[in-house]
């Protein structure tokens, strides 16, 4: 019979599938493997699709004018001066990466660990993959001497990397990139020629926006910067599926587009009429979305900068999250007590904190980090509890008090503590 | 600068773009090139949108389980005996398609014509396309004779055609492949090894199922069928983007949806939760729905054959339709007349319908037709009127002599007696 190539699936899905079997089967858990906002979802919005029902023919590939104008509009008040027609909506930003993985050619550059669908999007893609480790400062982003030597290194070997994909702030480890590095990256892909994806869906979760300052690699490097972005993290609409991709200006943004929407064409058409209404609507940016972003920005900074505290406390590295809802703890320190435990590299590391305190992490390994690290992604927006829950903490002056967050964050502290044997 | 591969866009999404734009320069057109139902949005399923907002977590993969076995329950019904885990939905049949393409391995045998879609998404996929053929009698299918024939040529130059795709009824020709091509092709398939997409998203569209016997090669050839379908063509929903894929039981079976829930994972997720709502509910197949479905399919019947007619008069060969929203005509027999008024090929009989008539069809070589051949694709279903016109075509004891039908349809016989010269 006919062989199929059958890849891994995705690990976190994989894992969130599992952790709804073991919950059901009766488990006590912490899941803290799945990037999944965890907001209630606002009733404007809900309207708004209501009303998208209308919307029933297929339309622009790209989206109807008026979504894309929205959406202009939403990147031009970020410094990213936009024009309608480049931009594209889409059922997720998802969609987007894997069409812009098509039809870039020549292989591809990651940050190392990175968000997991990047890697196996460009095996689909026919690419080969070369991870570039991050630098201590922060992750998203490979570090730029490692980057170059990576580059050199490649081409050496008769690989042909050309597109290099950033993550800012980054998941996995809940930080986002200084200005410093980013001019340094941008002027390196222009000596390389490498193109960029910018994947800034977390941009409206800077925990702290008056001290973090967000640089766009599309404002340093905008002749050859995509901007990949959407509503599934900051408005809690995961399952909604909206997307955007903002191209770049001149002859390889107007190349890239056109590429971009002839694949989208035939791989999905368009995003669904309903969610253009909602996303037409959203990306306007009225003041209840406005204040949603604030509001859910300063709840994932609470509890993520709770959860680094806990991980620093309890004997691990960890770079001090400023975004995103994501801290990614390196163990290294405690490695000859852990080993004498048998934990000695990442998958032995998760197993040992689900086996043992019902605490489920994504392993480094499968975010294409070095498996003989000891590192994990720990999502902290799964601890807000039920919708009623979402609401209280959406409002509370320091959410990490409420009774049941608080509760979720002792159970990690004395997860986090067993691993050295103790309590 | 980095060079980027450039694909056409879709055809018929593209010319649905021109014609958009033509139409608010004012020029009056008769558009059949765009393979959208035009039907007004069942209320009952406007209302389970709404109701389906709260589904904005990411959920399983595949879908939820109640949909996915509501839609086992549709294939059930249809002679399909279906479990829920061998179904998957998706935003739109495209990307199932496209992900069904990426983890088959090996080479595609398509009908010729086939969807413009499918090739495209081909090349994608690494693969190399050959096109079979189809029978005097119908399209959608390779004629199976070609199909071996084909199949031989291609292993000696060291392809290794794997995939056979057929679509049941066809687009373009609005015809079914009987019950005896059917167990033919998939005799040929068992022989040489050959996995069958069956694209089934007509089925439902057949004209009249009481002298029109439908015979899926999933009831034949059950351990190598793939059936993908949804409800863009059936209820009206393009735009809504809903489809579904139905999975082979067995080890293959298995192998296949594991590999394909891989790359949805990767590619798109999961199918927007409202979207799903909307799915289980269609799926299940309530009395209004089933009512709908009969209903369109008549209308779609007696506007198809109306335009048959109207080619035939003009002096082409068609098939006549039997399923769908098309037919495909043939202008072979005017050959010797048209080449004196400079129409040689597919293309500039396209283009003499256009300049002349107003006439938008899809020309056969977009198709993968011989462009040689005097052929275009009609959709019959773009000659509905406005929603309250397309109510009243539902309702219509005979569409076909409703005023704003029988305009458009006098129209298209103008249009088709002015290739030869008349009028």
């Amino acid at each position: 019979m006919t062989a199929v190539t059958v890849a891994p699936p995705s690990p976190n899905l994989a894992l969130n599938q599992l952790v709804d079997q073991r919950r059901a089967e009766g488990a006590s858990l912490v899941h803290l493997a799945f990037g999944e906002a965890r907001l209630p979802v606002l009733p404007q919005l809900a309207e708004q699709l209501a009303l998208g029902a209308a919307r029933a023919a297929y339309g622009p590939v790209a989206g109807a004018e008026s979504v894309r104008r929205a959406v202009a509009g939403y990147f031009t008040r970020r410094r990213l001066p936009t024009e309608a027609d480049r931009v594209m909506v889409a059922p997720g930003s998802k969609p987007l990466l894997m069409a812009l993985q098509l039809v870039i050619p020549g292989d591809v550059l990651l940050p190392q660990p990175a968000w997991n669908t990047y890697a196996p999007q460009a095996v689909y893609a026919g690419k080969k993959v070369f991870g570039v480790p991050i630098p201590t400062e922060c992750g998203g982003v490979p570090a730029p001497g490692a980057l170059r030597e990576t580059i050199r290194r490649a081409r050496a070997t008769g690989a042909d990397p050309r597109l290099l994909v950033l993550t800012l702030p980054d998941n996995p480890t809940g930080t986002l990139a200084p200005p410093s590095v980013i001019r340094e990256l941008c002027a390196l892909a222009r000596a390389e020629d490498l193109l960029i994806i910018s994947d800034e869906i977390y941009r409206d979760i800077v925990h702290d926006p008056g001290t973090t300052g967000f640089l766009s690699p599309a404002e340093v490097a905008p002749e050859r910067t995509v901007v990949t972005s959407g509503l599934s993290k900051t408005l809690g609409l995961g399952g909604w599926r909206i997307g955007v991709a903002r191209f770049p200006q001149g002859d390889t943004g107007e190349l890239l587009r056109d590429a971009v929407l002839a694949a989208a064409g035939e791989i999905w058409s368009t995003l669904a009429g309903p969610m253009q209404q909602v996303a037409e609507y959203a990306f306007a940016e009225p003041p209840e979305i406005v204040a949603r972003m604030r509001a859910s920005a300063r709840l994932h900074g609470a509890v993520a900068r709770a959860v680094h505290r806990i991980a620093v406390e309890a004997g691990a590295a960890c770079r001090p999250p400023t975004g995103g809802f994501y801290v990614y703890p390196d163990f290294e320190p405690l490695r000859d007590l852990l080993a004498g435990r048998k934990v000695t590299d990442s998958a032995s590391l998760a197993g040992r904190l689900l086996d043992d305190s019902g605490i489920v992490v994504l392993a480094g390994h499968l975010l294409g980090d070095d498996p003989h690290a000891l590192r994990f992604k720990a999502a902290t927006s799964l601890l807000y509890g039920n919708e009623q829950q979402q609401e209280e903490a959406l409002r509370a002056d320091d959410p990490t008090r409420l009774p049941h967050i608080a509760g979720e964050l002792a159970r990690i502290a004395e997860g986090f503590a067993r691993l050295k044997g103790a309590a």
